[in-house]
């Protein structure tokens, strides 16, 4: 068990807006793709960010590393992979990144560590709606 | 020398339009709070990241590592903290802290490593006007 | 009665991440700086945006009228200016400026209609925790 | 002529962090939405507002007026309706609407204004890359 999920992938394009004063995507902004990414990874094995919190359950991160290769700019699309494992009883890491179309070089190397927060306190991952079935 | 400079904090306060659905400010968020008290941490010795883009030097950030300790939430006041080292020719390493006001704890630790480019390569940091001075 | 409530004014100054590839502010963020000032300004009311929420009343933007009529950029410093008016039992109308600081510049002029929901529905101002004092 | 250009879709789908403490999109995301929809719409005619800006050319706009009918929040569908026409030389408006799916209803109309900018002077829309063919 803890053995990787599946491979997700979700396909996205930089937006205009999203750019800085440099012409590229600002650094920020690809913590919004991985987020995305990373919800919708989730949603596919029935768990609800969104719908936990209004059950009491807040997902967070709790630590971020991540590794900037190349700038995305205006237009560019890209795929933003994600998998991920258990570290315990309490967290979930992800694995991800952000994949530059249609030349399949890396823009973005990250490992986002997460828990579950039930008023304020770390909860197990099983007891997480949805997790039970999660094989991460 | 390479030496640490000297600390520099910069208050800030939490608005409402960057707490997400949660109610506490989105991890991503915190990047912005990063990047806003470098470039004035910068600012501070001479070194100017919107004019240097104009000519022809951006400072790209190329890795992150982000400790979120505790959540900030709608109102929270805090300050960031900035010091930087220069780590051989090319690179910059920021260590920041975002502490919360008035009880001092750390909400975030993070440390940012950036680069100059000049059409796409590395620049040595002693030719980027202003970084002549910059004692990190 | 229902006359203008005193001037408010709130300075605030650009950040380079709210620049977009035109180096300049992007069009949306205008809005968080005058929601952001909204906030403000009704806090000095008593008004609390996040708590009402917590208390089941969500204080919701219906229409904006918004006029930009210069740009800012990077570094340069700002006020917000925030007036208040009631009409009728259920909406609130906010004049807002943002002014360029030190010329006095208008660089946008907004007006912004906004109505308090309990349970989806429009709930009177007079009803609002807060709003009794609330002489606009 | 000056009639209207056909009728120009785009799907999209609300992200997690587009949605603020209330739990629902915050009023300035969907200037960020209906500006990605005009983009596409305008590269749809040739018209890339990235280059412009390389080429000196800035599109930018002058006044929104935006009505909020409903809220989307976490998951919801929708679709930015554009269309555009001329008002005189220097003037394009944009006619948008941000539809929920699969409902149908309407969350948002927004009228959008803008020119273009050749070292900040109005520039005619003729004298624009890809504007001659855009029969607005």
């Amino acid at each position: 068990m803890d053995k990787l999920a599946e491979l997700f992938e979700l396909e996205m394009e930089v937006r205009d807006y999203e750019c800085d004063l440099e012409g590229i995507v600002n650094n920020a902004v690809y913590l919004n793709y991985l987020e995305h990414a990373r919800h919708k990874y989730l949603l596919s094995w029935g768990i609800d960010f969104a719908r936990l919190h209004t059950e009491g359950i807040d997902l967070v991160v709790t630590r971020i590393e991540i590794d900037y290769k190349r700038s995305l700019a205006s237009g560019d699309k890209f795929k933003v992979r994600v998998s991920a494992r258990r570290e315990g009883h309490l967290r979930l890491v992800f694995d991800q990144e952000v994949i530059a179309i249609p030349d399949g070089s890396t823009a973005v190397k990250a490992k986002v560590i997460g828990v579950g927060l039930k008023q304020g306190r770390p909860v197990k991952i099983e007891g997480i709606p949805g997790f039970e079935n999660f094989s991460a």
